[in-house]
């Protein structure tokens, strides 16, 4: 056989043996339909573990296409279904004539995926653990290995800063471009007033990254209160050899869903 | 075709676009079945979302007449039904001659309905977040544009200035009066000792902010305790421009009740 | 018709007018059975709301013998049933010859019911949030008019006390003695190390109580980490007047009894 | 008769008295069916009362075989099925030629059964209430008889002391022999930017004590902010007399697991 058929089977042998759930890890492009399919589960986690609120949103890159991007169309996270979920471009116009109103804040997505060709999904949350941290500067740090990320810094964006007064929201396409470039190489940044962004190289990752964010923002402000100040965190080289993937944490999420909302799943 | 008729119909055009859920926001009468309806579902949300225990309440003014409001007569939110649903006017009489008892407090409602021509809803609360704040007099101030409205400020009400020793209850048409004085332009105030009123200019606005008072209060604490008093709140104008109307919120809560609460709504 | 036929008449009367849930607030005596049925959902309310953890317990005076009480025998609160309750005299032995073990903290009960004859029902907790304070001898005082009843004072009960070095129970008829007398004349005691006592004239008033508490003991916490110790608490005279009965309360928390628990509920 | 015989009748008597439950606390070995479904158990309870999160577990020592023990292959607890568990050796390594991988952690496990003969069960969490005192070094101490073990005291362990920067994780047998060092005599040690280690002479134990001591955790941290570090602990001797056993805590927690997981019990 030639070279080329060699390598199409074993490319192939590979997809069979990786599965269906692996593909967040590794960038095998899934079809879009799978991608749109998991990225309503993930809503639906991120709503069910209390991360989102009515008003967050995660949107992933498509698999086809790497300057678009999905994002369910205005509405509460938990009620997400795949019809909802819109193809949008870099500058967040839907592709192909949107139906339905779009996030107010989808640049948030849009400038970020423009600015970090290695993130492949995102989160936007009011996750309410993080916003005694973006009100008062202190600074996040790693409690332990399941918040690894946060040894990266998580800077803390405020739309004052360049905008003046605002509605406090990620609502044009300059303060999308200011908050990515506030978030540099980071996972996650805090937003003064608001809440956080969190990025990754893959939807299971993001989800996990949001959840561990809010939950290390508690541990650490118990921590700070319980050590007066005295506290040792992960130190950043440690952090980085820390890394997670979550694989397990989704599976569990995923099963966690009530009856109302895995309908959304395939 | 006459002027006049023209405009029925474009009335009549507009009220099937803005479609069913839309009245909140904008002033079209319902009917009153609908209204009581989606009164029923705001007792049990709050019910649900921890945000009333068993003896709060929430009302709204009738869409029929200004003068009247609808309120449950005494019993627990997580268990109003329509039945249970009186109208009462501005003395908190109910009209037609009430069957069953009516809350002590109902005076609450028709005093502010009277004093604020803006209000269409009210929510009276024991909301456990806020009782720190209203039992110290440390000012409530908005953490994020999630709760805006704080920016108005948060007076507290005590029942001593000018009542003495009370059974900290709002059980006389004076108090009512009192707390809607001390209420001023405001949405919300606390109670010291008591809780907390809300009120909106639609219900789905009230549930929304009772929701977002009592989180808001328990973020503040915990900005207070870690960052030494040092918190960046909203500005008052950031504040005005981050209104939020809650309307993904009430979709998703509404989506959460429990299959005993839900049959409550049609 | 002779005095005597009328009044067993007014009776009669009045017993079907009161209704069936109207005995927790009258002493009108239910039947055996319907104190048992009552007790039971007591249990399971306990557990559900989280005041119970798998070892506290809750009892009933018997209506019939004002000098026998009803206990489940050993066993989670969470799954006590009709055929669990058993009754006991003040010495807390079983009336007829036990069947099961009895809980060896039962003492509480029996020496309670001795030293109080207006207490018609006691809870016995771990409930979390009042460790704290049992530890560090930080008063108890009433935050709201919800818990009204923390106004008559909560003393702290100490084993080490006249007991020395012991396993922290109540496990015998002494100590039940000692911890009845440090009780008073109080709603409630705290035990150092251990947990709380609560009493009330009746079922329905002792477990909204035991609810409110172990809720009181939060907010308490909260208001003084943010005032700085200055907390206005309820004042004597406006807690007595407070009086709650919780029935709404109580109305609430059985309806949100999960199907493997309210099948104890006839 | 001769007197071996009569020794097996007793025993048998002695067997059929106790019942199925009473293994747990007696060494009557179980089948290894009955093991593996009662661990099925233990994951889904830990996972379900929020001990566990998607990366944790637990283990029990063979009734079969003291030098080996059973553990699920990598996944999360609340998913475990019976077909899930895998017996190991000491060092680890999976009897039989193991399917599926194993945690990478299972050292932890495996090193604490070679270096404690009276351990029968481990659990390994990222228990979060434990973590601000993992990263402070202040000791927790018991609270109450609920978790009378931390009187034993509670080591702290930190990779960083002979291993310098790692992954945090307990991946080696020298690390997990380490682990079993500093572990010691006591029933539990902390893991500084990492979780808990927890053990007991039975699986009940071991997650009763899991539990309480990250509940534990929480209510120190709260008495020691409210007490200004001035907090009445248990006694040393208080806290062995105190010794719990857990059982009617196990029977409301393996009650409460929700439909999608009770099927793993049989």
């Amino acid at each position: 056989m030639a070279p080329r058929i060699l390598k199409s089977l074993a490319v192939a042998l590979f997809i069979c043996l990786a599965g269906a759930t692996i593909w967040s890890q590794v960038p095998t492009p899934p079809t879009r339909q799978a991608a749109i399919d998991e990225l309503v589960v993930a809503n639906h986690i991120l709503a069910n573990e209390g991360v989102l609120d009515g008003y967050g949103h995660v949107s992933i890159r498509s698999p086809q296409n790497r300057e678009h991007y999905f994002l369910a169309r205005a509405g509460a996270p938990a009620l997400v279904t795949a019809a909802d979920i819109v193809e949008y471009d870099f500058d967040s116009n839907p592709i192909g004539g949107g139906s339905g109103a779009g996030y107010l804040e989808r640049f948030i997505h849009g400038e970020i995926y423009r600015a970090r060709p290695d993130v492949m999904a995102v989160v936007h949350c009011h996750c309410p653990e993080v916003l005694p941290f973006a009100n008062t500067g202190v600074p996040l740090r790693p409690m332990y290995h399941m918040s690894w990320f946060i040894g990266e810094g998580v800077p803390v964006f405020d739309n004052r800063t360049g905008f003046g007064i605002t509605d406090m929201l990620i609502g044009t396409p300059p303060l999308g471009k200011a908050l990515a470039t506030a978030l540099g190489k980071s996972s996650a940044a805090l937003l003064r007033g608001h809440g956080a962004v969190v990025t990754a190289t893959s939807l299971h990752l993001v989800v996990g990254k949001a959840y561990y964010l809010n939950l290390n923002a508690r541990l650490q402000y118990q921590a700070m209160q319980l050590g007066g100040g005295k506290v040792a965190y992960l130190d950043p080289e440690e952090a980085r050899k820390a890394e997670q993937n979550y694989e397990r944490s989704w599976d569990a999420w995923k099963a966690a869903l009530p009856a109302r909302m895995s309908a959304g799943a395939r």
